[in-house]
């Protein structure tokens, strides 16, 4: 499988914007880019968390195939939703659904409008266990604390480890003109700004942004009619843990993360090793410490030390959200999914700028909530 | 393709049960029905319209997939939405999984849980286009009565018409134990019942009702190891259509519905003519109308004369909804449309109990909001 084309909007306040100019614009900006007419499109997956409640409409995939005029060749919009992990499962079905021989070119978009109401962070609690675990107090920033307190007392990881993180992030999005913020930040600002939920604080969270992100997929045989230098998508695999926490045996094991991980580099025929860049998603710090662990870039109990010792900075052997992560590039929920993909996509086709890296072979890893579903994706060059 | 299990909730005001009561009672009544172990099943796809109005939850792919234990396994675990065909898209995806030779046994699913909030109209008309229309002060309900309006003008067609669709579907629904009204209803009544826009009133309208209902599928292989008499699902197909009514060049014709259904019938290697039972969508009396029209039972302008000549009546050529259908059956939003598939399997295995047609072959139509999403399925014994 193929990408043929890469569009994203900027990430951030887009006050000026709503939910259907920021995905049209994503759009259009994939459609130049894969030198493509709209109705070549044979159906459209959209990843999107909550829009019923961030705009009150449902039913987006219609809205979308609608406003793009895609309605009037009456192709299948479909909206999937796994929390933060929207985007990621809209690639897997957009993936399947060129698998399968079934369509040759499809669109995988992700989009999310948040700043049109106050209570964004209650909705983003939503892809949590509402009834046992948001009912009693719990939030989505109480769930990663109590793992990161875990990950402190039993491994001797700190807050300046996981402020470490949110600096690199910060560093890596001032070179990338679509992210949020654009600025350095230091350790000091980060363990100065006030907790969210003990041990986390403002800055190792992920703001809640608008944006959208979209990729166009084609089997390769199509691909090669629009482009000779296709990034190709060799796996997409999801998988679930259980949602609430209190269920899972060990909290800093992500089970939906191992598999999906493991199962992808299987499809894909390489080793972690192979992997030359990584967009992992860092909901909160600790979220990225967890996955260098759990993908596999660091040994149980050492996620920390990744980070020390700069491995997972952009000249580090592993270097780990180039873009700017959710942390800085922003986090529009249900593209972030996508998002990462398409930063993955323009490391490979050497379209970075100063944020380039050299690799051959990147992944893209998703998860929804606390890791109830985990995305892992593999694309080479 | 093959469906070796099948299962639904009772439809109604569930007070007694949850969202997640609900949807594994009936995942469990469809697990029974295969012979089969949880372990067994691949992947999950949830049709479900809007958790995060009605239960304040998103996320509810990994909800379930953790209180049906199938977390403890990692199976993928996928919401789909597209407003009330959120089912049929489930559907489509789950088809879609096990035809790409990626999984052989997958469930699709629909559930929703309304009775938990006081403003579930206002939830469903998020289903049709929030700014261009509900903005201005449409609703639902008035969008069908715009159509019922210029139908009549046209046509001829009438009040006692619409009414006798109804007063058919209450009638077949007596038979049916999971239904939501198993009542008779006259005419008269219909047309004493307070109107909700007019030309549609309360008796006109679908109800909206809790419920859940499960499908198993396997690929024909592996259908043959759980049953000697599978259900054949020989095609879904779903397209889209214009979401907002004012976009659509003759609002009497439903584009995605006859795209849908002209495909579905050459994949599935059929006519109409060989269709022996239909589940069509009945949010309102003139949406089953038009679909007689649009699938092709009626020419254009003639759908009243197949109710009043008595085509779509339990003993006609051309049965429509002898489950009692959206209106007396019950519309549990995100389940309709395996709600529907559900209905033709019972019907197709002989399992119908005194609703029963004697068919080969079943055709299942749902749509989201005013048509701008369609799903047709094919089904055969």
């Amino acid at each position: 499988m193929a990408v043929i084309g890469a569009g994203m909007s900027r990430f951030g306040e887009l006050w000026n914007m709503s939910f259907r100019d920021i995905v049209i614009s994503a759009g259009l900006e994939a459609l130049e880019d894969a030198n493509l007419e709209g109705r070549e499109i044979e159906a459209m997956y959209v990843g999107n968390m909550s829009a019923g409640r961030f705009i009150a409409q449902e039913h987006v995939s219609a809205l979308i195939a609608d406003y793009s005029g895609l309605a009037s060749i009456n192709i299948p919009a479909i909206r999937v939703e796994a929390g933060d992990a929207s985007g990621g499962v809209a690639l897997k079905e957009a993936y399947i659904a060129v698998a399968s021989g079934i369509h040759d070119i499809v669109i995988a978009a992700g989009v999310e409008k948040v700043t049109d109401v106050g209570s964004s962070s209650e909705i983003m609690d939503s892809s949590i266990d509402k009834e046992w675990e948001a009912f009693n107090g719990a939030t989505l920033a109480g769930l990663f604390a109590m793992m990161a307190r875990l990950h402190m007392h039993e491994y001797g990881s700190s807050e300046e480890d996981l402020a470490r993180i949110s600096v690199k992030n910060h560093k890596n999005a001032v070179n990338n003109p679509k992210a949020q913020f654009r600025r350095e930040i230091t350790v000091e600002s980060v363990l100065n700004s006030p907790y969210v939920a003990e041990p986390l604080k403002v800055l190792d969270s992920a703001p809640i942004s608008d944006g959208a992100a979209v990729l166009i997929l084609a089997s390769e045989d199509v691909a090669r009619k629009y482009t000779d230098t296709p990034v190709f998508l060799d796996a997409v695999v999801q998988s679930s843990d259980y949602l609430a926490l209190q269920n899972r045996r060990d909290i800093l094991e992500m089970r939906a993360v191992k598999t999906a991980t493991r199962k992808a580099l299987k499809l894909a025929g390489c080793s972690l090793d192979d992997v030359g860049v990584f967009e992992l998603h860092d909901s909160f710090t600790i979220a990225e410490m967890l996955l260098y662990e759990n993908v596999g870039i660091a040994e149980r109990g050492k996620g920390h030390e990744a980070i020390r010792e700069g491995v997972v900075e952009l000249g580090g052997s592993n270097p780990v959200n180039p873009s700017g992560g959710l942390k800085a590039c922003g986090h529009a929920v249900g593209a972030t999914g996508i998002r990462q993909a398409v930063e993955i996509v323009y490391q490979l086709r050497g379209d970075a700028g100063k944020r380039q890296v050299d690799a051959e072979t990147g992944m893209a890893v998703n998860i929804g909530g606390t890791g109830a579903t985990a995305v892992t994706s593999v694309f080479r060059r």
